[in-house]
Formats: structure tokens, C-alpha cells, sequence
């Protein structure tokens, strides 16, 4: 995970890469498990191959401890 | 549907919002099963309440007649 600002707010981000769009978009499912079952969501961008993941805080425009753990817990479902 | 410059790349680009997370994911699962039925894929951005798709054509780096199709077809599943 790299820490980047986007629009003036810290993330955590990370690239997902594979061989086909369908592998992709199953990992995209198997993160929005996660996240509805935290109640905490990401970004996630899918497309052929890749999926990139973003994690922040929106209540305080920025990184909580929360997005940290949210962060290794997507690493657990790859 | 907008056109917009990306990395120096010309794509269509459009929001569809939601009053939830799962509802922004089934929207995703349905764009990537057009996706996969026509062997071409978009960038699909899933957030809280949102997707943001962007369609264009890799192997010419820019907009096709195909991606125009696909952006009606995208339009046609929400």
C-alpha cells in the first residue's frame, strides 16, 4: 500500500493485477463484502485485469486507523 | 456522457448515483457482464453511491465507434 493524495486528500492505495477482466471483478465483489460488512468503503476501479483499491476517511478528508485495518483486511481476501 | 482527457487519453465518461453502497455494485456486476459479452471493457469506479464509468479503446488510445455503442449499452442496463 502507498499512501497518495488525491484532490488534497491521503489514501491508501494498491493495484490488484490479473490475467482477465472476470478475475478482476471478483476481487471488486469480494471488497464490497468487506466493506458493507464494515461499514466502511473504498474506491475501487475496475477494469481488464486491474482493480485499484483506495481507502480514506471521508468524514475527516483524510487517513484514520480504520483505513489501515480495512486496508490489510482487502490484502486477506486477495 | 462526457468526453474528457485522461493521461492524454479522449474518454467517455458518466456518474450514476445511488442511495447505497449495494446498489453501486450491482451496477458494476452489470456493466461487467456487458463488458464480458462484448469483449470490451471500461474503467467501472465503484464508491459509496456512485459509479463512475469511463469507455474507450486501449489498442487505439482514444475513442472508437465501439466505445460509443458501449456507452449506450451501459446505459441501457441502469
Amino acid at each position: 500500500w502507498e499512501v497518495v493524495t488525491l484532490d488534497g486528500v491521503e489514501q491508501l492505495k494498491k493495484e490488484y493485477t490479473f490475467k482477465n477482466f472476470r478475475l478482476a471483478l471478483e476481487l471488486t465483489n469480494k471488497i464490497g463484502a468487506l466493506a458493507e460488512e464494515y461499514k466502511h468503503h473504498p474506491g475501487i476501479l475496475t477494469e481488464w485485469g486491474k482493480v485499484t483499491v483506495t481507502w480514506w476517511t471521508h468524514k475527516i478528508g483524510g487517513l484514520h486507523k480504520n483505513d489501515f485495518i480495512m486496508a490489510a483486511k482487502t490484502d486477506s481476501v486477495t
